[in-house]
């Protein structure tokens, strides 16, 4: 099954991969380990998931901004990778950086909207260790950013 | 000897390895590597050391945090491991996460906490590479996040 | 050819690789991947690029700040290995952590200071994937610091 395929189960569009228009790439593949590059919460239609925890935006609208991100992740995997799911051995890391103010505390809540869903699309191959914390500000006032380290599969 | 023998002989108890509540996991093995997520300085009483470092937290307070962080840190990698010492190859990369003002600027010397008990634990093996940062908030208020990669030795 | 004279074609010296006065070290090797420690904004003379993206310095300033601290990154990596450009085979991930306000949106622009020189010293191998987010604060009051992690040639 394809991620696009899964995605569509669970009620997502696997949006398109981002190129970034910089000296910098998307996804570095070494052997099998795979590095993606930020990817923030920026839906397909082009709109921002923009603001900070603490002051415009609350729990369910950062969890939200955190799957907005993971699903530009996805694309990034799927454009790296043949996009079959089975293709990803482990979602090793995945950090979680919340545009956040100084008496917020609620980083794990918002960082498990990208969590569960590595997790609905991999099954247990999407359990990965993660760092969620709060930063000033992100990309174009973005809410949420998320980069991965992942295993592959050999010559997946 | 064990990661626990070791902290005893250095004054520290081994803290319970925290389990996640969601769907990440504590630590990820891909071959010798193992990335362990993000912990906090929560001692093991529950007591949570909170705060930011440039207002509530002078820099000796700060480096205190960074270490009950990395007790639960070294709680994790003995729950991922036999918890021998010597199946630590290296700790590869250490993340400090700093609760900090914008004008705070002794983030080192808070980290410092870290990995001065990373090195008295495992030696040699215990130097790694490092970045300390300061960043707008973390979970549950706290001052310090640590997150690391490390090298096991093979079959450990 | 050796990163100092790919340097010094593209106008620039290489600095002295500092060295932490700490238990952590610039740089730790596991087989071919090279952890790269966190280098500020401090330039060879000893003068900081200090302050924060959004109040004190524009997106120029920061540029030259984030191509500040890759100079130094570049040090690390040069007094890790034999030196030569071409035992890089891949810069795998850069991270950019830029001292910035809550309001400040910029941070791949001033990221791209570093991605730049990165590519303009190893070329394709220099293209790397990448997270720029904003931070309350850095060591020193610095602007820019940057880490990474590559893969080396074997036996380089």
């Amino acid at each position: 099954m394809t991620i696009a395929e899964r995605l569509r189960e669970l009620g997502h569009d696997l949006p398109a991969a981002s190129k970034p228009v910089a000296s910098y790439v998307s996804t570095r593949r070494a052997g099998e380990l795979l590095v993606v590059s930020g990817q923030v919460s920026i839906a397909a239609d082009g709109s921002a998931h923009a603001g900070r925890l603490g002051a415009e935006l609350d729990v369910a609208a950062g969890r939200r901004a955190a799957e907005i991100a993971t699903l530009n992740l996805l694309a990034q995997i799927a454009a790296a990778t043949t996009g079959q799911v089975e293709n990803v051995a482990a979602v090793l890391r995945l950090g979680v950086f919340v545009a956040a103010t100084p008496d917020f505390t609620e980083q794990p809540q918002v960082a498990n909207g990208a969590s569960d869903l590595l997790v609905a699309v991999f099954g247990e191959a999407g359990r990965h260790a993660r760092a969620a914390v709060g930063v000033a500000s992100l990309p174009r006032g973005v809410a949420v950013e998320v980069d991965a380290l992942l295993a592959l599969r050999s010559r997946s």
